[in-house]
């Protein structure tokens, strides 16, 4: 099974990919879709979503998972956060793949163990988790974090059904 | 021309189509799409995505205009807007149709002359201006409000070209 992890930003849309084969993870690809901050906000959507598209397009994921986000400094960075994030699901769901949210709790529960963890520890268990050659960047980290927690997540459930 | 006016919302989209022939405007139709609430959020996206791709292919508009937003009750429905809002333009954009944005106050002084405007002086405005047998229901009047801003604009613009 592969999943795709999604960390989605106006500015930064971080993305990781693994694979989950059997209780084994294996790292696939992870990095950032910049838009470009001289584009109207509009046409910026439109590159998170075809960015994202072609990255579906070329990996073939099962399933995605998203961190599911409560709060924004204020309204005006929400809407903006929020824009990003519609976007990114629908490159998702308009092509019928899942989209799997899950709290920041959730997710640095599963990664760490504990959903006290600092980012710096989130990250470098990400990087011993999936034999990263050094720690991934921070979008493109947030995003592999989650994907793990689907992973988890998804063995779990298979777990309780059983 | 053709032009399609969104009025984005989470649980409602309204949207309007006017065509523009001359100085004259004409209604083709508006609505409005409710998604489910039963439905997790991503495929809640999905609905607004799909319903306004049907009515983009359907009627071909050569121009989306939608609202600004810079106000929401509080960081988390300004997440939950932003988002259904990030949906609607990528239908629009991911398709290759250019989204134009007008804040409230550019909307209500081309269609009723005045940025002061109260809400149902717009909708009257709009059922006078574009002939409806009736008040309009309300997301979609605002669909249309956007819209008809649009048209005047690109008006303007020409004239200023010219």
């Amino acid at each position: 099974m592969i999943i795709l992890g999604i960390d989605p930003g106006s500015r930064k849309t971080g993305y990781g990919l693994i694979s989950k084969q059997g209780n084994r993870l294996i790292h696939i690809d992870n990095g950032a879709i910049f838009t470009k901050a001289s584009n109207e906000f509009p046409q910026r959507l439109e590159e998170i979503f075809s960015g994202l598209s072609t990255i579906i397009a070329q990996y073939q994921p099962d399933a995605v998972a998203v961190e599911n986000v409560f709060l924004a400094k204020n309204a005006q960075s929400a809407l903006k956060l929020g824009q990003a994030r519609g976007a990114a699901i629908v490159a998702a769901v308009s092509v019928g793949l899942p989209v799997h949210e899950y709290t920041a709790l959730q997710v640095k529960q599963a990664v760490v163990g504990t959903g006290r963890a600092e980012k710096v520890q989130v990250q470098q268990m990400i990087k011993a988790l999936l034999n990263l050659p050094e720690v991934a960047q921070e979008d493109a980290s947030d995003a592999l974090a989650v994907a793990i927690c689907h992973a988890h997540s998804a063995s779990m459930n298979r777990l309780m059904r059983a």
